[in-house]
This record gives structure tokens, sequence and C-alpha cells, in this order.
């Protein structure tokens, strides 16, 4: 049911893209790389957010017979090619989806052409400028998808108010990075701005605006309900598999997370059970950079040993009841659910 | 004359970042420190772009009698401070108007706690985050700013355009500092991207089309006719400050861009007419963080011989007076030339 909106987003991805590339061409043709680069990272991806969006539009009484709203959601994929790209640099990951991360892309770019400077600055400046530039484009698709200047202005608010609690959830999952520990009640606010709100609730919003559903209508009150919990049941199955993934599944190192030292609900759940002896063996690995087979192991362990992993299974199944019990509401189009039910499988797979 | 507008323009910024901390913190008051540091950051500043965007406004016949125009030029001002906050990352600037660069602020602040992981990489990924966010409310800005469908309508190509040849101009001049050398005529080309159209001809633009003057209007093209050759010439005019500007007048390290390898049109025309041997001198010192004193000067000295001094001297000149005399149009009201001749002179004092 999802392969025809999800061709429907590409195209009108592929789209804006062409027109958007001969726009910056036409300023100076050294730019090539910069849209080809931006082009070839946002051909992966699951388009979860613009799919989530349509479902929203579709359950909110929407026809997905109309092309602006496929054109219209394209910007919620550019605005996540930011995300990406930003998010990458901050965590210092070498790889996005098995290939070499923007910044390490441009790195190796200057090193190899041996240009003038240091290639690792040479990479971070263009994948910030890239990563700014999705987001300037992300705005532009929408103001160029056709929609009516009513629909416009419906949903601007909600757009605003999805980038900035993504800049705010990308914050408070960084800053609490930079802290000894956080508590499960903290990690589970960062679940909710990052992908509770971000990745279903705003999207569903964005489409239900779009559909002329009213801000305090109660379809987007049942899409609170909804995105809320799933999102949050979403990144805690992504916290389980960036410790104990498969790297061939997931597409990362394994051990990522631990490496990176992401402060997730798993961890603070196990950090608040462990003894003290467990917990300074704990504290002396976690977020060291080259960890070994063994150290990762040694953390898993302890993770396990803590009960964190049972706590998050048990959570994960308790938030995605919640969530599939609030899409059974009449004020939901029978189209939408059904969109929403299918998404609810796709999101729980690995994010991209 | 300016004195009025620019206080308008502050009252108005101050307005949009009151609402937009509120909102902000009612995610979580975690985030005050992002929204207090942004507004510090914002306190300083010439606010020219949202002053030219008036003068346009005024020019194309609108009254500054009217609030919304000064809450939609505010989004001009964060672009700006977006702009700035990810430049001075590139750069790798320490300062900023005399205090502490974004990064280096925040890289400050997570030494004092002695925060778990690495500073310079908090330092970075929060000036990341709020040069996003500063992104990001320049557009919620525009959207909130009370302004008319039609008026959204008109200025939303504008803005849009205006943001990708930001984009542009940032890359160009980036990846221009990678190559061993560039043109006069690249480097005019970047001048014309990051201070002919994004400080003056687009923020003219903007003003203009909120007054109601069309794409294709005499108006603008006066603009385009005036913006250009001022922008290159303040351009310049920069260029000569960060090679012989006093540190205590600009604010940045003498011979600030003799160390950053910043590849201008006084760089180019140098190195184009320098001897082989000057020439070689040049590249061995051009570039290097921590020159000395007396490096500084034998690059200048180098610079002075070549007669790239006097070459650029000349065509500020040149542009001036092609900027002044596009001006004199009468489909410019003559509130709006009054307003264009003082920027003029505020434009070509020491960037900010």
């Amino acid at each position: 049911m999802l392969s025809g909106p999800r061709l429907a987003i590409d195209r009108a991805l592929e789209r804006f893209l062409a027109d958007a590339h001969e726009q910056l061409i036409s300023i100076d043709s050294e730019l090539t790389p910069i849209s080809s680069a931006l082009r070839e990272f946002l051909a992966g991806g699951k388009r979860l957010r613009p799919l989530f969006a349509l479902a929203g539009f579709a359950g909110a009484g929407g026809s997905l017979e109309e092309e602006n709203i496929f054109q219209a959601c394209v910007s919620l994929e550019l605005l996540q090619a930011c995300a990406l790209i930003h998010d990458d640099m901050m965590d210092g990951s070498d790889t996005r989806r098995g290939a070499p991360s923007m910044h390490r892309r441009f790195e190796r770019e200057h090193s190899e052409r041996r240009g003038f400077g240091d290639s690792e600055n040479f990479g971070h400046a263009t994948a910030l400028l890239i990563g700014d530039l999705a987001l300037v484009w992300s705005t532009q698709a929408l103001n160029l998808s056709g929609i009516s200047d009513q629909q416009l202005r419906s949903v601007n608010p909600i757009f605003d108010i999805m980038r900035v609690e993504l800049m705010a959830g990308q914050y408070l999952d960084m800053h609490g990075g930079s802290l000894e520990s956080i508590s499960v009640e903290s990690a589970l606010k960062i679940a909710t701005y990052k992908s509770g709100k971000y990745t279903i609730e705003r999207p569903l919003h964005f489409g239900g605006a779009l559909a002329g559903a009213d801000a305090d209508s109660e379809v987007l009150a049942a899409y609170s309900g909804y995105g809320i919990p799933l999102g949050i049941a979403f990144q805690l199955r992504d916290d389980l598999l960036g410790v104990f993934g498969d790297s061939s599944v997931t597409g990362k190192p394994a051990g990522d997370d631990l490496m990176e030292g992401k402060r997730t609900a798993l961890i603070a759940h196990a950090q608040e059970r462990l003894s003290p002896a467990a917990e300074r063996e704990f504290t002396s690995l976690f977020g060291r950079k080259n960890l070994t087979q063994n150290e990762i192991d040694t953390l898993r362990t302890l993770i396990q040993g803590s009960g964190a992993v049972d706590f998050i299974e048990k959570l994960i199944e308790e938030k995605t009841i919640l969530a599939l019990t609030a899409i059974n509401n009449p004020k939901i189009t029978s189209s939408g659910r059904e969109l929403l039910a299918d998404l609810a499988i796709k999101a729980t797979q690995r994010s991209t």
C-alpha cells in the first residue's frame, strides 16, 4: 500500500531537485558537486516523514489525487537531509547508509586533489553548507509546491514549530551526551522530540493542516495520540539496535552508540540500576572511541544484566499498543487508518 | 535619518526573540542558554540587511508607518546571524565583534563545567545547531510578521533565492580558499554573491516586493544597478581592511585574512602581478596560521608592491559611482533615495 505514495514522493523530489539544480548552477557551474552530492544523498532513505504527512493528509479527508501535496511533502525530506548531514558532523560519524558521510566525502575530495588548506576543515565546511542548503531548499520546496494561500498559511506554523522542535531535540540530545548521566525521563523527552514529534506527530499535523484540519481538531489530537508513543517506541528500538544491532543490518559499526556515548533511555536505565562496581566499569568504557569487540561485549553484558533491555522491550510494547489504539478513531478516514497501520510497521524498522 | 528605522528594527527583533524564547523554553528550560546566546549575538550588528529592505520598501512607495514591515525585515537579521555563526566555524574564527565566536563560547562553557566528551566538539555542535535555529527562526519571523498573503507570496521567491545565493556564495568563497589561486574575475563573482546580492540587492528586492513592486519592474532593476556595484565596493573595502586594517578598529586580529588564506580580488590581483620569486615568497606565507608581525608585514609589502591596492581602490571608486548613479531614478521615491544614499555610506564602513 505504501509503494505508490513512495514512488510519487520520489518523483516529486526528483522534479524539485532538477529545478533547484538548474537554479544553483545558473549561479556558477562550480556548484555542481554540491547539488550532485545532495541528490545522491537524497536517493537513499525511507521517506518516513513525507509518508506520514501523506497519511495525515489522507486521514483528514485529503485526496491523494492532488499532485501539489506530494510536492509539499518533499520539504520534509529535505529538512531530514539537513538534520542527518549536520548530525553526522556533530557525532563525528564516518558513514551514512554504508557510504561516507557528507563531511568525509568532501574531506576525501579535497585530499585527493591535494587542495590548499586542511582537508578535514574543508570537508566540515562543505557539509555544513550543504546541510544549510538542504534547509533552505526545504522551505523553497514548500513555497513552490503549488498549494493554495490558505494551505500555506495553515501549514506554515506547523512547519515552523516542527523545525524549532527538531533543533531543540538535537540540542537536548547532544547536551545530554556532555553530562555524566541523564535520567530515563530526560532520555524519553529527547525521544519524544526527536522521534515522536519530529518524525511522526508533526508530519501528520503537516498533512492534516494541508487537508484543512484545524489546529484544535480531534483528528490532529488523534494524530498526537498515535505519533508520540509510536515515535518513542521507534526511537527505543533504534537505541537497542545502536547497542546490540548487527552492523550488516544496521549499516553502522557494531556498538556505534556505545562509542559515541549516546545517552539513551536504555543507557539511562542501565546506569540507574548498575552496582557501584559495575557502574565504574561501565563509565570507564562508555563513550570511548575505538572500543575493541571485547570491550563492546563487556558493555553489552553490563546493560543486559541491569535489566534495561527487558525494561525497554516492555516500554516499546506499551507505547506501540497506545499508538495503535489512538488511530482507532472514526474521525480518521479509513484510508488514512490503513496508511497509519502500515507506517507503524515501517517506522519500527531501523531508521534512516 | 537611519536611527529611527534602526530603533524600530531593534524593537521588532526584540519582540520576535521574546516570543521565540518562550516557545523554545516551553519545550525544555535546558534550552535557555541557546536562546540567550543567540539573543546576545543579535544585540550587535549594523542591521544592514533589514535597513536595505526598509529602503527598498520606502523607495517602491511603501509607508514606514506599517509595523508589519519591521517584523518582516527581522527575518533578514536572523538569516545573517546564521551566516555569521556558521562562517566563524568554517573559518575557525575565535572572535566575533570582540567577543568569543559562538563555537568558542560553548567550547569554554563545556570546558568550565568539565563536561563529558571533547569541549571543542561540543562547542562546534552547539554553534552548528544555534546557526540552524537562527535559519529556522528567520523563516518563522517572516511567517509571523503579519504581512498579507499577497505580500508573503511576492516576497517568498526573493527570500528563497536570496538564501540559495548566500549558501552558493559561501561555498564559492570557501572553495576558492582550497585552490592555489583564483582569478580576479572569480573573486569579483564571489563578492557579487556574498555582498552585492546577499547584503544589498536582495534585501532591496525583498522590501520592494513587500511594497508591491513586480519582479520585472523598473524600480527593482534600479535596485540591482545600485546594489550589486555597491556591494562589490563594500566587499573590496572589507578585503583591504582584512589585510591592512588596524585590529583595534576592525575588531579582528591584524592580517586576519592573510592567515585565513582568504582569496579576495586583492589577493588574486596581487598573485597575478607578482614576479616568480615574489610569488614563491608569497605562497610560502599566505594562509599560514599564527603568522608573526614580520611575516604579515612581508605579505603586506608584497601586495602593496604588486599594485593591487591601487587597482582595488580604483575599482571601489568606479563601483561606488555606478551605484550612486543608479539611484538617480525617478521611479524610486525621494524618501527611498535619501535612505539609499545614507546606507551607501554606512555600508562602506567595516562590515559586521
